[in-house]
């Protein structure tokens, strides 16, 4: 890549030091942000069954996420109407019938239905649809639930699709990877010591590239030059000649998914889905980043490969497309644990500075701050 | 249980979460509650000797107990009063004749007096007796050593004994198991991850004893109809048909206490004694449970098992009825801690509900509101 | 010692508690005393080559402090002036030519200036020097590097060279000994449970010696009878006269140091060096403690012991010399971390008093909350 899509017009300035470590800024993070915006939960692929069900943080409130009889998924705040027992304390599950509080045993259908309660014949006034459990927006799409907390949740067209697709230039070209149809090959989670912001910088630039990542380099050859795909729209970075597919040695990785169209083919394409989703699209597999922030200088992460059906079906190897992006996972967040001990410093008071390919960040920043205003 | 003595008048609503999560509302519970009331701190049986000694914390203080020459407990604050050390940093111990600072050898007679102290001839004008050890006011009930941090400490025997007799509906039920004269037979402590007033509420109500105490309701089945003996004054619950006595097993216990009334035979009987203790009273044995908050989300509770002496002398086995309560407590310490985790939530924001077979634990509650306004 | 250089008139007060437990005093404490005083660091000798390091706290920050090419000790805030992050994590190490940012490869001189970093090309009008290291006042004494974070440093001759050599009532006193030619033999870290100015006051008076420094007063009967050989200007304790030298058993240590004066010979003398320094001259070896203040009640000591070249040189055993200021070490700092215990107490809440052989101790208050002033 010999062109730089930005005028190199200077430096530009980052977010204070205490953006990064205030656990009052953090707070109002978690409620204008994380709990206001659709949040990417769970895999439906995860529960497959009627009763299956997942715990998940969003934000400050654990989210109970269930597979009702109908098929559907349905999302919960995981609190007993009664006396607010955590109802599931688990990460997961499998109920027969109905979600059982264990203190005194008030019962909810899976679609958060209150349908028994002891001595509830001494109560003949109650309203039990009043109590049922406190329901939470959800919506499927890439074969993830999202969910989001607010009474009045922003268009999950706009917010989530509609920001691929600006991303990606392209309103179909996520969809062509059919993530839905897709199966989780592997998982990895991550506890990153660090604010959740400086992981989402670090995912939109790629001047770290050259000297964090020799692997993806590799592979990636443009982006030793210091240029995110995710600083132009729609951009896709070129497989390296040697590379056969995105794999840590080089070596082929499987078929190309069906639906791509010539143009995605050995390219690596990547978005982050704000608040807290990395998008990144290769001809043979997903890779998927949700974060879950849980304190000013802790975030989980957790990490979706996902391949074609008849991939996993057929037990084959994921490792070598696998190893590629742990690395770079693992690269990436000790950088950011490492920016996060220099968020304290005087010197970084006023913060610090963005050189030209990192310029893009800047529109991250202003969204952030938009929504704290 | 068939009847009720609560009119089933609907549903009342309980504390808001934050009372039950808020640090700030746990250290004016902590000024206000447990360092203002008379706190039921150690077993009079842990001190035999004079110059025996236990440490234990009440509210926010290490307060020192001892046992004194002339054979009365006495109670200080555990600080010396030159540079402030804490005197004595074990749970328990013996001196041979004083207390004795560690670090500058200030030393105090057992019943608080300055003694001693090197170089005090340089301070030909020193009034010792403005520096003994702060004392703390100290009551024996029950074979317990009470203790009140206040100025002026309310009185004992209507905040107490009165209490006790109230809610037993006999001056003398308490009396008559003799508890002062009972012994020690076991004692078992357990870390609660959850608020006091949470496990203040657990014990007042027994609308959960059929989903979780299957033991507790084979010995008294009337637990099975979610009626709690407290909630009616002078009800004992009855022992079931098959149940020898009140062991997890259904075995016979020990010989009925001498001074026991016939009405007070084959029951079960229960008492909170506010803020921190709970009292069960069986035929052949007393448990009583002493909580030490120790922040808003943390409870320290020591479970004491007491039989008669001749019990204890004989070397008998008395695990089967330890097991019991045993059980109980887990099974309750792990509903507390379990709705800890839902106090945090929006759903709770405005708190639950009462079902009338909890209604009397709205009285807590305001008494609870009523010491901290 | 029999007699006081202070008239008993009587107590005087101590700081209250709350100055030893409360967070923003503590907040206060870092910025206006550590971050605003001379601050003794790092031992000069463990940085010998061009491109050593070594990374410290200094009140809140993280120093980076660096032996350059031309031999001179250089200091900085351990932060990258691009995105912020700590430049080095270790606590020592060694570069070959350049300090390079492991992130975005921002490369500094070992003198702090930047000389390159990636695509610099694209910012052609770039000013370099504003975006070196930031810089951190040095000075070297006793061989150790003294650091100052203030804008304007206060005057190192005054507040340091200057408060030595008043405390020992000679200028000359501490250079005779010539501490920056000696080699540390041993060096033992301690993480003390306590607030700095607990160990402060510890190691400024001697009340305690008889009470919990059996070894240290074997060898300096004088402080039996309490007094600090810092309450009087200039003053060294006497060497027992069966103490060949200060050893833990009394045996011989190493030949006097060459430059002292007679009457420093067979003597212990001390010197407090605010805000974080301990010094401690016998005649074959010093002792220096420095104080890293973490926390309200969290403080990092580590004491070098240091000798003439040659003792180290020829592989002497230093252990029985090292091993008498060790247990005076643990000594003192259990009994502080007993006294941070009591700091919460109500009973310390306008906190305890200063016998006569602890009065000088007031003018470190005054000190203290002259500066937070």
């Amino acid at each position: 890549m010999t062109t730089s899509p930005l005028t190199p017009a200077g430096l530009l300035p980052t977010l204070p030091g205490r953006a990064y470590t205030d656990p009052e800024t953090f707070r109002r993070e978690q409620e204008s942000i994380f709990e206001a915006r659709w949040f990417c939960a769970v895999r439906a692929g995860d529960l497959l069954t009627p009763g299956s069900f997942r715990t998940v943080t969003v934000g400050r409130e654990s989210v109970l996420i269930t597979r009702a009889r109908d098929g559907a998924l349905r999302a919960f705040l995981n609190v007993c109407r009664h006396r607010g027992a955590r109802l599931c304390t688990e990460e997961s599950g499998q109920v027969r019938r109905n979600l059982r509080c264990p203190y005194h045993a008030w019962t909810y259908a899976l679609d958060g239905r209150l349908v028994a309660a002891p001595n509830l014949r001494d109560l003949p006034g109650l309203d039990r649809s009043a109590y049922g459990l406190v329901d939470v927006a959800l919506r499927e799409w890439m074969g993830y639930a999202w969910v989001c907390l607010a009474e009045e949740p922003p268009s999950f067209d706009e917010t989530v699709v509609g920001s691929v697709a600006s991303r990606l230039g392209d309103a179909d070209a996520v969809g062509r990877y059919r993530p839905e149809d897709l199966v989780l090959g592997r998982r990895i989670g991550y506890d990153v010591r660090a604010n959740w912001k400086l992981i989402v910088e670090n995912f939109m630039e790629c001047y770290h590239c050259a000297t964090i990542h020799p692997e993806l380099v590799a592979v990636l050859p443009e982006f030793a030059g210091g240029y995110a795909a995710q600083s132009q729209v729609g951009h896709g970075a070129e497989f390296a000649a040697g590379a056969e597919g995105f794999t840590v040695d080089g070596g082929p990785g499987f078929g190309r998914l069906p639906g791509l169209a010539d143009e995605q083919d050995r390219r690596y394409f990547a978005a982050t889905v704000r608040p807290q989703v990395f998008l990144n699209l290769v001809p043979d597999h997903v890779i998927l980043h949700r974060m879950f922030p849980l304190a000013a200088d802790l975030t989980r992460v957790e990490c979706d490969w996902l391949y074609a059906a008849e991939v996993i079906d057929a037990g084959a190897d994921v490792s070598s497309s696998v190893e590629l992006f742990h690395r770079v996972n693992e690269q990436d967040f000790a950088a950011c644990e490492r920016t996060q001990l220099g968020m304290h410093s005087r010197a970084y008071g006023r913060g610090g500075v963005l050189v030209p390919t990192e310029h893009h960040i800047t529109e991250f920043h202003r969204w952030v701050l938009g929504l704290l205003a």
